[in-house]
């Protein structure tokens, strides 16, 4: 039980501690864990040696601690429920919380390389139906292999950042043409934050999946459809993506989603050994999609086809090295019902049937000033829930050219 | 003329200098300047006094010195150029050389984001009748934007780095297997290295090209073929690219090229207002491809029909930010003449028709132990030929699993 006030009951309470980034008062980029409606000052923390992690807390991102690996992770997780609960570090401690509303959270880990997957089969058979109509809705290698592809690294920002609508080539009947995009989409996801790196040439079985990422975030992977059918063939998706991907402020550590673990849907044909994990095990995360303020779809991340755990076994399984602040993505949380999809595409199947909001207004895609949030929870301890935040976007007007 | 002995004539000489870093007797990186055979140790020469750079060439990578920007480049250039001709300089510097074989070269700079364009028309076409005998060749998209997609940052290695086999799922009669590629190819390519970033929703517009891009490397994308033609729709290549993309270790800086360029293909339909560039220049760059030390092929760049200028505007047309290390390919070089292929892929056709090396073996795609080496020249001033160094590596066997 936390002495902190609003911390018993919240779904940020002891048993989240969600770490993240802020700015406050001028001074520069300070890590901080999430408590209740506070941020608890790491940087801080650390300086007055009310915890140790090698300096690590006291840089500008969070990814010098990520590198540390999971026992320190633990360690400091623990001291810091330690200092959260125990009356005795209250009057140290105390001063270093800040309500949240007096700080800005900025990017909370410098993103190396970023992928995303394509796992939930309801999204990747919806859009086979909207794109490719008569045929078969899954291509045939998705139910042996997550599919996936890498994303732009260096377009990855912290919800709240506006979203400047893309321009580019969209195709049309009388040939391409230049100009804003018409279908501005989300992919509502949830992207997992890689610490321990690996070599090149070492692989990630499925069993060692906790032993390298530390936690999770939501993710909005703002999708320009026009601009992505125009151009994604043959080499997959591009303009139609790097323009921004979201992500929320804090990232939740996986220990405090030990008990949303749930069974993950059987996967048949059997998948090939070095991507058998054994429990086969997915997230019982809850997402929301608010679209100008109206819940407009509840996505169920315990649905997806592939696990986290499958995915990084297969992102590395070629070799590929690991960095510390790898970011990779499920891919669209899509549910089997209209109301649990993760995108407008098929929200409003492929802008056919447009969706009316409780302001009168209807949509099939983004227009200027839409805002959309996703949030989250899951599953804690004794009956606890634990929340993701939230990750936010609101469209800004195309660039004059 | 340089007083450095055997810099004249040298495709290394004062008209060139690429950047790289080097390490040597147990000292940590350090940033040189190729001349003749030779490296100039440019941390020692800042340290000394001799130029300056606000300390950008004491550091362990060229990014900082890639930063700075045209003005900066130019007057360091044109100081190294003073330092390496006056004979008033010999005393100080010539301490400061050191012969290439004392050397070990790493990676010249920290990558941020890769991406792969497509820009060969050759090349497309060749993999077009490859594996859609019978259809057109191109798709429909492929005169109207340079294609291209994300690679991964996290794998680029500098040119010797061995490439250990990538194993992963290939598609046969009997369903998909997992094991070692059994179609490792090559893609010869060059590279183009950003030094000046962008923010968040700026575009570069053709003719600024060369206030950001710094310089130039070759570049060898490795492939799987086979990992690549199960996994890659409809989201593009992943795993079969993403195990090792090479480049080489010296950065010839756009300044040493301006001798280079050329009038490119004539792009016919007319392109988009925003990829007009006018001049619509390419680069003559001369490539080599020397399979375990025969020349297999001598690709031409200056063929390629999309411009570099042109693939920077696309890539930020849609407001995509640059950073400094951004590394943009120009996708595989392949001429009309079988002799100018950049792919293995395309030089066996597929691998149903091998080559034959000249110790007698035959060949379709890469064996264990086999070593590709990728060079190039320029035509410089004077009559000078400028040298872009090489990209070479060497099968290792699969690791164990």
């Amino acid at each position: 039980m936390s002495w902190v006030e609003g911390a018993a009951g919240s779904p940020y309470g002891v048993h989240n501690l969600p770490y993240g980034v802020f700015v406050q008062a001028g001074r520069g980029p300070r890590i901080g864990v999430r408590i209740g409606d506070l941020v608890l000052d790491l940087d801080g923390a650390e300086a007055a040696g009310l915890l140790l992690a090698g300096g690590a807390l006291r840089r500008p991102t969070l990814n010098a601690f990520l590198a540390l690996g999971h026992p320190q992770w633990t360690t400091v997780r623990r001291r810091i429920v330690e200092l959260l609960t125990g009356q005795e570090h209250r009057p140290a401690v105390e001063p270093l919380l800040i309500p949240l509303d007096r700080v800005d959270l900025v990017l909370p880990f410098e993103v190396a390389d970023y992928v995303d997957f394509y796992s939930s089969e309801q999204h990747a058979g919806n859009v086979g139906k909207i794109f490719r109509p008569g045929a078969a809705p899954l291509l045939p290698n998705w139910r042996h292999l997550p599919v996936g592809y890498h994303g732009r690294a260096g377009t990855v920002v912290v919800s709240g950042t506006p979203i400047i609508r893309p321009q580019g080539q969209r195709s049309t009947p009388d040939g391409p043409v230049y100009g804003p995009s018409t279908r501005l989409d989300i992919e509502a996801e949830v992207g997992f934050v890689v610490g321990v790196p690996t070599s090149l040439g070492q692989r990630v079985a499925v069993e060692d999946f906790a032993a390298h990422v530390f936690g999770v975030v939501l993710l909005n992977d703002w999708s320009a459809r026009d601009i992505q059918a125009w151009e994604y063939q043959p080499l997959g998706p591009f303009l139609g993506k790097s323009f921004a991907t979201s992500v929320s402020s804090w990232v939740v550590p996986l220990e405090a989603l030990a008990d949303a673990w749930v069974p993950a849907p059987t996967q048949e044909p059997a998948v090939l050994d070095y991507l058998r994990d054994v429990p086969h095990l997915g997230l019982d995360l809850r997402l929301t999609v608010d679209w100008n303020g109206d819940r407009v779809s509840e996505p169920p991340f315990d649905g997806m086809y592939w696990t986290p755990a499958q995915q990084l076994a297969h992102l590395t399984v070629n070799g590929a090295a690991l960095r510390t602040g790898d970011l990779y993505a499920s891919g669209t949380v899509s549910g089997p019902r209209r109301d649990q999809v993760g995108s407008f595409l098929e929200l409003t199947w492929g802008g056919a049937e447009p969706v009316k909001l409780s302001d009168g207004s209807t949509r099939t895609f983004l227009l200027d000033g839409d805002t959309v949030r996703i949030g989250a929870t899951a599953p804690g301890p004794d009956g606890t829930s634990v929340g993701l935040g939230e990750v936010a976007g609101t469209i800004a007007p195309a660039q004059p050219t």
